[in-house]
């Protein structure tokens, strides 16, 4: 179990795959109108509503292995921010897979559009204020620089489920491992797709070591979710 | 200016055009894991997190023409939310354009799933506990039934901007109906494409007919932004 602040930051642009609805008709800003209706205020900054909500907003990005506990530790911190009073939401395969990303299915492509949404709903809430912990396996380093990317720094705190894959294949808890082993799934990370392990995740737990209340207390340690630092005092 | 709840909430079945990745096996829940990973506490619930932020979650969805004032009105209403210390978040072309969405281009068929991806994300808003204020032309009837079916029963409260065309087009802020009416802009909502008026808005207001505050003041009105229906003692 390791805890470590990640220094680097480097930015893919996310700009750069801007396509023609740029200026596509049917969606624009009207608030710079020159008519008669009248911008009079300025929009609510995520700073405002970080202060509302009395915390700091940022996203906590559970990655790892099919079975290394990701969804078990999210739920259980997310019930512990709970208890704590602070404002937070889980995005995991339950609320996203039939929902926003029910269009997707297993091509490449698709599994890294799967993770891009997931990422911008992620900034959307942290921007809306909100602690936001995201359990999917998102298997590739690129997909997830592209996520953390598209946050402040800071903003973005990846923890990494190192749960060995032979701890993680033990538990098979939906019997899909023994289906990869038997060709019946294909590209299953960690059997038949490969799983790239984050190099500078913030945090590394693994729960075959530790219990998941070790590993939640291990995050809550490490940040101060109940602090709100827009409302600190400037040094 | 006209208010009304809306009693019928025809259901379409957002689960009919669910994919393969329903099976897939690349994200699938942990926690019902019969192996050492023990689930034990139930998740946070929507009735959680809105008697947390104190008041009941709800879509106000926003439709008219370009250049109605939908920006404008959503806009003036986050603002007056965040000084009554309601938790809200606007959803308008300027935080889903260039983000989520920046992969849609004007086909009729990105301009459906730029809508349905609002409307999921709109709703994973609310579940957090959000008051989510949604600003697009949204001109299709049967886009924003779907984006209605997505919620429960008094969680969507629709705004139709019924300024008339010929004062949309007056105001053109920026020269977006000069161009569709020579052509240069193709399928222009309310020029060369429809816009489908809401029969059934719980809200109407016509911003030609009164101002922005006027407008604020109605919606304010409505709706009991302040109050946690959760919290309320059982009848």
């Amino acid at each position: 179990m390791s805890v470590k602040k990640n220094e680097s930051n480097e930015k893919i642009d996310p700009q750069k795959s801007q396509t023609a609805n740029d200026q596509g008709p049917y969606e624009f800003k009207e608030h710079d109108s020159k008519s008669d209706v009248v911008w009079h205020q300025a929009s609510v900054s995520t700073e405002m509503r970080a202060k509302l909500l009395g915390q700091t907003p940022r996203c906590i990005w559970f990655t790892g292995l099919s079975g290394s506990g990701k969804s078990t530790v999210a739920n259980a911190l997310d019930n512990e921010l709970y208890k704590l009073g602070v404002k937070s939401f889980l995005l995991d395969g339950d609320n996203v897979r039939h929902g926003l990303n029910k269009d997707l299915g297993m091509s490449e492509n698709d599994r890294i559009e799967n993770i891009r949404r997931i990422g911008e709903v992620a900034k959307l809430m942290v921007d809306s204020g909100l602690i936001v912990l995201s359990a999917f396996i998102s298997p590739y380093q690129r997909d997830r620089q592209i996520v953390r990317s598209m946050f402040a720094y800071n903003e973005f705190i990846e923890v990494y489920l190192s749960t060995p894959l032979a701890a993680c294949e033990q538990r098979d808890p939906k019997g899909l491992y023994k289906k990869a082993r038997k060709g019946v799934i294909k590209h299953f990370t960690g059997i038949s797709d490969p799983y790239e392990a984050p190099k500078n995740a913030e945090i590394v737990l693994d729960t075959s070591k530790f219990s998941i209340d070790q590993c939640v207390s291990t995050i809550l340690e490490t940040e101060p979710f109940t602090e709100c630092e827009y409302s600190k005092p400037a040094k």
